[in-house]
């Protein structure tokens, strides 16, 4: 392992700290099965639905375990962000549960949706250019003129902890899961993974489910090192964002392997998880199902538990239908 | 009550005896709770998801319950029925698990959803124009060629006992309900509610859902007999079928009221539960929550049992996107 010393990693003792902080904050969530999808796979697969957090993702767990985790006088400041998406929204809830200010720098070309969230549970958004120049610029200016702490959307100790609380209960909810997939972005909840995994069940194999078209992960997992692209294009839009330190420690370390779907496989996957299991995810969140039925030599006769991670779609516009 | 001598009315006992039949076909359907819509409505809501019965509705429960409670003899011919959609996808269903031939009536104008699905499950269809008269007519010839026991989509006592399996699940999932609100088509649904909450929990109040395009239901109520519409035209294409004699019986007896929503009203309540509970829900299975959106004097402080009673959507036509 190759860890830089003043990187702080989460341990099994963050996770159960987290668990018992975010528990009147986060929803226990159901898992459901599917027969129709168990026939087509030839595996025995457990959904669990994160997508039914208050909030409509996973990353609520992570964002209430570093909110709720402040000390008063910290809190008082608040806590801030960059975030296009689910992590802004999540972070907002979280703040205004515990009734704090939340600043998050949002690119103006963010989802109208997305921005109408994040102001509905209270948060502040200053609108940046989507750049990394100006969305690091901006982000600094916020930071700097409120104070507030600087909550990662998954290259933080805190947050990872708090994803990892998720698999946590998956673990306790279904007996003997073969294997664990998740989607991969920046990594946050692979990590939290991992972390669960290695702490509790070594046995468990975990796949990360990525987009072909924005495969840095796997080709960072390859290559031994992280690679980071400038602006990857796909549907999949909660996993555009590279590997951190922190993450790649996990990944690098704990996961089986890193499996691809194309843009098609993934909207294919999702509309065939609205169908069968009835349940609104969004485009990141299939691509799990996807590599599942892309790849039967790894999954069939296997228990996979599979991670909803969220279910915030632009219901207006659906990728299977012109308009 | 004024009861023809010869209708034979199901019985609680009946019900017991239909849960014990169908368990090992269906699912026990989860139940649901959402903070947003809370607040938006005032009351304590619990959706009972029967879109996530395999066959995606409710009817499964009524349409297992009369297959396996068919002698060998009786089976041997199958079963037979009209119906616009979920019953004949659920009967499909069933009559598939048992290994027996099902044969049924179906409007030209059903959604292909519905239709794809009972093929898929191995069922038979006639089609037939989309009114009373020529259903009926149709299913007179398709029965009289092939002799298979009419299960109707809920004018049937085992049809009933079986639907009553669900409200029986609801009050030992959730504790102290207020009230029960289902949609009401020809009231299957309706009348097994009745049956179970008037055998073991008489002080639950029970609404009725119902289009106002395809308001016969809350008419009849008024008038205090069946009123049939032909051909009525709504979006919820599963509540648009009449009363019959069994039904009106539990619904004239039982039920506390018939509430009505106007289409839009049913597309937003539908729009709503996809965005908030992340649920694909048909529009028959909106109006419930459509009515207690717009009834909050009635529901306000409540804890509501909402059955949500199928997910068969055609994803590619949604009303609320021009295509």
């Amino acid at each position: 392992m190759n860890i830089k010393a003043d990187i702080s990693l989460p341990t099994w003792q963050d996770v159960l700290v987290a668990h018992e902080r975010i528990a009147p904050h986060i929803r226990r969530t159901e898992i459901l099965t599917n027969d129709a999808l168990d026939q087509q796979t030839g595996a025995s697969l457990f959904f669990k639905c994160e997508n039914l957090q208050p909030p409509g993702a996973f990353k609520v767990r992570g964002a209430s375990n570093a909110v709720f985790g402040l000390s008063d006088d910290q809190a008082a400041k608040g806590v801030a962000t960059h975030s296009s998406g689910n992590h802004a929204l999540c972070l907002s809830y979280a703040a205004g549960r515990r009734g704090i200010p939340c600043n998050v720098v949002m690119p103006r070309t963010a989802p109208q949706a997305k921005k109408d969230a994040v102001i509905a549970y209270g948060g502040k958004i200053t609108e940046c250019e989507p750049s990394t120049s100006s969305r690091e610029e901006t982000f600094a200016r916020v930071q700097a003129e409120t104070g507030g702490d600087f909550v990662h959307p998954y290259n933080d100790p805190r947050v990872i902890a708090g994803q990892a609380t998720c698999s946590k209960e998956f673990l306790e909810q279904v007996e003997d899961l073969d294997i664990l997939v998740a989607p991969i972005g920046g990594g946050g909840m692979i990590s939290g993974t991992c972390l669960t995994v290695f702490s509790i069940a070594p046995h468990v194999k975990i796949y990360a489910a990525e987009p072909e078209q924005a495969d840095d992960a796997m080709r960072s997992l390859k290559a031994g090192h992280i690679i980071a692209d400038d602006a990857p294009e796909t549907i999949a839009d909660g996993l555009k964002v590279p590997l951190k330190d922190l993450t790649w420690h996990f990944v690098s370390n704990h996961v089986t392997d890193i499996l691809t779907a194309s843009e098609q496989e993934i909207i294919d996957a999702m509309k065939l998880s609205w169908k069968r299991l009835k349940m609104v995810i969004e485009p990141s969140c299939a691509v799990p199902l996807a590599v599942i039925l892309k790849n039967p030599e790894i999954f069939a006769g296997k228990r996979v538990g599979v991670i909803i991670t969220g279910g915030n779609v632009d219901l207006d516009k659906l990728p299977w239908i012109e308009t």
